[in-house]
């Protein structure tokens, strides 16, 4: 937590639950990435947290965005961005928004499929194209390798067909999963890609960029490695495999950015037993996994937790959401430990948790208004 | 699908996706669980739909109200609901909310712990309590067990504290999980219930309300028993366990009355091999988990799916929503089979999806607005 956000949440007291994010911390982020990575091109995944205040600064900073639908150009674009900074990154893409986006000036899109392609070739015409390759998410925390990436083979005949369609053949994508935790997912992946590249070349296709993802993790419970690990490996792998041919070099981190920028004040609703001596204590909070920390399904992010009451002693309990959904459970496995002396009506923070938040929050399921956001 | 639901979508073609509730169909249901459960009085779950339309129309009928937050009961009020037809029925509760609730009139409130009852206590003095019990969710498609109720003895100890409290020691309650095919789980949990009743009559309490909670199933993919079958389980299992002295009966429906009032119009976004002959292909949609189709978490609730291609040749797919998260995946493991000639641009609709759809949706996720409603 930063000390901004500690003295606001100190002296303003705002109704919980909310998220408040330091947009200061924000632009440290993106710097320490710009730093760890010279030489790739940011684009800030806006899913991450598509607030304003942070698109203003991001585009104040020089930064590109990778947006997920036209809805998220168009937050874009009234922050400031120009058409030629955004990527459209979604691999599924209604005409419809193809079109918005090519008529608003975006020239870059992904795809992982023939019908994906045969529709930006129509819609997007001349724009560049890169192809979203599969590959292996193992060490990522929140794995999105079922649902997104073709094969080697077919990434290689779509390409050739994107430039028989009067695209641009633009380069190649892949993403490790997201708060990947191994640097080895970006050599693999940048192998297999340097490798589709060099056969292209022989093709008579030269790409000249790579698209390396997001994914970079930030602390959470556990220490994690620091961008500099990642930035090292990731320049070593690239020039390893491409040597003094060095393509362009894409990033779209979301997490790193606004997760580590961010904290969620909440309130403790409830502490229960409910009449079993052997169990754990029932935290019941007053912001679950339908007011904004999805990510907890699986007990796949696990927040560190702050309390008003640290340092006393802790016992075993299991966490869980206001609403009356059985699902709405943040931690059951996962070994919490918080304050034996923890009553309804305390307040505790989640440590790092700018990211995937506030627009991940139902509309209002159980009644509960979505989470209130502080930008400071 | 409703004659009335079917003649606006072909009519009006509105844009996908959308949740259409016919509100006839929903009075219809309303009135045959009131068949079925004659000495029942129905606590509708606004949770499951807390549209205008829907209330207004039970409203009318005469419905009470099972509220899950002060916020649901603001909505009741609104329709024209008294605050004696609401029972405030989530055992984690804040303190505002609870003091609210009672000012507006509400005297009914649930708890199944020990610091829930003594805030009830001093903030809703005298009203009528109810203790919600543990009970097995065995044969339910969304089981509700492990984060609420209480055992039998802590909840005879409760009872009597609750006396002790000066509150009134209503009843008890239970909920057999969302979704429940299985008439055996009412019986063996009212067996449970009129035990401790009988326990705590010997005790000099005399409870007069049994709340059987929801879980009513309605059609999926699958035929479920028909909701005479549950009337009847459960009118033999009172007059079994109460005899002549039945107490005051509650029901909670939700998902039976709103779910099979409505269906969800959605539109094929794109339908891709990536490059894996031997897999199915993926039918991507634009709505997803994150859009209002949580109930699909772990393949749980099994959409029915109609295309105008019906009757064509069919073939296996997955089904996967529109964001760039790679949970955001329907069905994988389900096998569903398609019409082999789908394609981007094809309207789909998934049946008896009127119920935990509209409040679940994430508010922005991706860009993407919330699930347009239409209440016909």
């Amino acid at each position: 937590m930063t000390p901004k956000i500690s003295q606001f949440l100190a002296e303003k007291q705002p109704a919980t639950p909310c998220l408040v994010v330091d947009v200061d911390a924000v632009e440290e982020r993106y710097r320490a990435l710009q730093a760890a990575l010279p030489l790739a091109r940011i684009y800030y995944a806006v899913k991450a947290n598509p607030a304003r205040p942070i698109l203003d600064r991001l585009v104040s900073l020089g930064s590109s965005f990778d947006a997920a639908s036209w809805e998220e150009i168009e937050m874009c674009l009234d922050a400031g961005a120009r058409g030629e900074d955004i990527s459209f990154g979604n691999t599924v893409k209604k005409v419809s928004a193809i079109r918005c986006a090519w008529e608003a000036g975006v020239r870059l899109f992904v795809f992982d499929s023939e019908e994906e392609l045969d529709k930006i070739a129509r819609h997007a015409p001349g724009s560049r194209v890169y192809c979203r390759l599969l590959v292996d998410n193992y060490g990522a925390e929140w794995p999105l390798s079922r649902k997104f990436g073709t094969t080697v083979e077919s990434a290689r005949e779509l390409m050739l067909r994107a430039r028989d369609l009067g695209l641009d053949p633009y380069g190649l994508s892949f993403h490790v999963g997201s708060q990947q935790i191994e640097t080895d997912s970006y050599e693999m992946a940048i192998s297999r890609v340097a490798a589709l590249v060099s056969d292209l070349s022989a093709a008579g296709l030269d790409l000249r960029m790579v698209n390396l993802g997001g994914g970079f993790p930030i602390r959470y419970r556990e220490d994690v490695p620091d961008i500099d690990t990642f930035g090292e490996a990731i320049s070593v792998a690239m020039r390893k495999h491409f040597g003094n041919a060095l393509p362009e070099m894409l990033v779209e981190p979301g997490r790193f950015i606004a997760g580590a920028a961010g904290v969620v004040s909440a309130e403790v609703v409830l502490v229960s037993k409910r009449g079993r001596e052997d169990g754990p204590r029932w935290v019941y909070l007053d912001i679950g996994r339908f007011g904004g920390l999805a990510e907890t399904e699986g007990e796949a992010i696990r927040y560190a937790i702050r309390t008003a009451r640290d340092g006393e002693e802790t016992g075993p309990v299991a966490l869980a959401g206001p609403t009356c959904d059985g699902a709405d459970i943040l931690y059951e496995r996962s070994p919490y430990a918080l304050p034996l002396s923890l009553e309804s009506g305390d307040r505790i923070e989640l440590l790092n948790a700018g990211a995937y938040v506030s627009t991940y929050c139902s509309t209002r399921f159980n009644g509960f208004a979505p989470l209130a956001e502080h930008y400071i």
